[in-house]
């Protein structure tokens, strides 16, 4: 667990944005005061046919564990839900109001942290683990519905850089395998801290947001390329891309933190290989890249660096770009390259720093969009929000 | 549960063959005789990291789990394994020599059933649980080279006859995008009872089966559609296709069970999509269809009731045609239109009924093939072998 603990530790010294996801609910304890309304109902992150855990009209999750001879059962998160023992051997523990959008949890069952027998597994804070959907009122907008679905495609590749096979996803949008003379801009979307190649196809709904902004016509078709960015041990066979020695540290007085092996594949590898297997548009100006938290901090660190190779930045929770920074020195050379530069936070989370830099860029004539999404913290409703924002300004030439 | 509860009850009534997948394990106590060998080493189907399951060189499993309170903790799979607490608070167990191959278990924590948070989630018994991969002698067929590699694909698409959108998975072979000039022959293939259509990718690795195969030249390069084929409670939103009203019980004696409204799906919806948004040979010559278990008696069913759209038929531990089968009454005339009939076992299944069914075949001039996989039950590595063997006899013409 040696990376992990790592970037756990260093990620906040980088702008004091970013954090494992979950990391900034606060730990009060649960309100007690006023009854639950009853009218709860299985959550949609539940495996099918499982009646639990539950979500009512307050926003409440409501969990129920079958542990006949257990002793303590607990979910940890939102300051400890402690569950209670029924007559029929089940425990149940109710939260107070949760945001809307998704929440990573775990049960606790006499000291064994476990999955949720009733939550379908999802990818995040180093594990595959449990998860709960509180629906929210723009859910709409990343829900199945009856239009043209694009897919998304598990792809296997051998990374010289690291010897090992590496997985990515790709969405391909509806039209792609039917307009075989048209060539397709690129986005190539990360993940957080702790979380992999699963996160913005099985939580993120990164397939349905496209499909429902492109049917709308909000939205230009466009492939999005999702690859694991290290950080965490989903790989099985495969390896997440460690730090390079010694790059983790301070230089300057300013705490870094080095994604440069990282950086060498999605250049050197993984853009390559997407350019030669999808009929993109293999430049400059139809490349964009984005990430969330962790994933925020890749895409400025490798978009700038490579600003011949991306025209189009999206930042989710993962930091901003600072008016001294010396990307900036020569900001009109800086507009030209970089044609939609675009930093979101959830209104939960720290803005501050974001919020000044937003607008200390405007004033150096650097144009760039601030996002903030409402009632929501460093979590997947902040990103899923985010992405339907940024997806209808990219690539509008 | 209700359909699953049916399907488990019936399914053995159909052939005598059919169960659960695991339910053929012996129950019999693990053997305390002599002690492991102590070179265990962490299984390949645990998460990234994760130290625990493990596996020895005698093909034992070890399990290992922290839960400092508990009373009790047992994997209730081989007999039920009893864990020992250690001083350390982790409770550890290790079961008798395993069969090669993939075999899946829980864990009962104080009476909570619960995943093994070592393992990776795979979908089988009806939920999303653990397994753990025993190292297999031939296991080099299914594992991940340096090889050029297909695409799994994530298809949604909406059913009219259920009124939902459905989700298959669709094998592309590496060439797929680059020769836009072929079309390509299709093989639709089945999970059993209490899986779903992620379980050929998942856990039966039909991908890499075939990117080894075509790679070696041993087998043609063919589309593979996975879809759901029910009894299983996957979907989320989604739903299984429910038996028809009235479909099953005893008809003329013969029990028998009603796949009719899968039937149609793959008929009438499935088949049309796939062959209005992939490059198919959309004709009898070039469709197959094949299955596991449960899969295999729809395949039976579906196929024997559409001889105008399938020509390949590959029963994988799901029964096999008797010699006074209805279909066979002009043996010339199911020849004609089956070009290979592919039946296999594990040698650990009972067999006694489709070897006598292959030489009935034989005797009748029906040509068709039987395989058995050497020292394994009803589990996949039975039905990995069993794809390894039927894909290259395949569209042969």
């Amino acid at each position: 667990m040696r990376s992990a603990s790592m970037g756990f530790a260093l990620l906040p010294l980088l702008t004091g944005q970013i954090a494992l996801a979950q990391a900034t609910q606060p730990q009060t304890p649960p309100a007690q005061t006023a009854p639950a309304v009853e009218d709860f109902k299985p959550a949609s992150s539940n495996q099918g046919g499982k009646e639990y855990p539950q979500v009512n009209s307050e926003r409440r999750a409501r969990f129920r564990i079958v542990a006949p001879q257990a002793q303590s059962v607990r979910v940890p998160e939102w300051g400890g839900i402690t569950l209670t023992k029924g007559e029929d051997g089940a425990w149940v523990g109710t939260t107070r109001p949760l945001d809307e959008g998704f929440h990573y949890y775990r049960v606790n069952i006499d000291g064994a942290e476990v999955p949720d027998p009733g939550s379908k597994p999802y990818f995040g804070a180093g594990r595959w683990g449990s998860a709960i959907e509180i629906p929210a009122q723009d859910e709409d907008f990343y829900a199945v519905k009856a239009v043209p679905h694009g897919q998304l495609r598990q792809n296997l590749y051998f990374s010289t850089s690291t010897n090992t096979a590496r997985r990515c996803f790709v969405y391909t949008p509806a039209d792609y395998d039917k307009d075989t003379g048209t060539r397709y801009p690129v986005l190539y979307l990360q993940h957080g801290a702790f979380e992999d190649e699963t996160g913005w196809g099985n939580q993120g709904h990164a397939n349905l947001i496209l499909d429902n902004l492109i049917t709308a016509g909000k939205s230009r078709p466009f492939i999005i390329v999702m690859d694991n960015g290290g950080n965490n041990f989903a790989g099985g066979t495969r390896r997440s891309a460690p730090p390079a020695p010694g790059g983790a540290g301070v230089a300057g007085g300013r705490p870094r933190f080095d994604f440069s092996a990282f950086a060498k594949i999605v250049t050197d590898e993984l853009i390559p290989f997407i350019d030669a297997n999808y009929r993109t548009l293999a430049d400059q100006p139809h490349r964009a890249m984005a990430g969330l938290s962790m994933g925020g901090a890749q895409t400025r660190q490798i978009t700038l660096a490579n600003l011949d190779k991306f025209s189009h930045v999206g930042l989710f929770s993962g930091g901003s770009i600072a008016a001294n920074d010396p990307a900036l020195t020569d900001p009109a050379a800086f507009t030209q390259k970089v044609k939609v530069l675009f930093v979101s936070y959830g209104s939960k989370e720290n803005t501050a720093a974001a919020k000044a830099n937003h607008e200390a860029l405007e004033r150096l004539g650097i144009k760039n969009i601030y996002y903030e999404s409402p009632s929501t913290a460093h979590e997947w409703q902040t990103w899923r929000r985010s992405l339907y924002q940024f997806a209808p300004l990219v690539f509008q030439d």
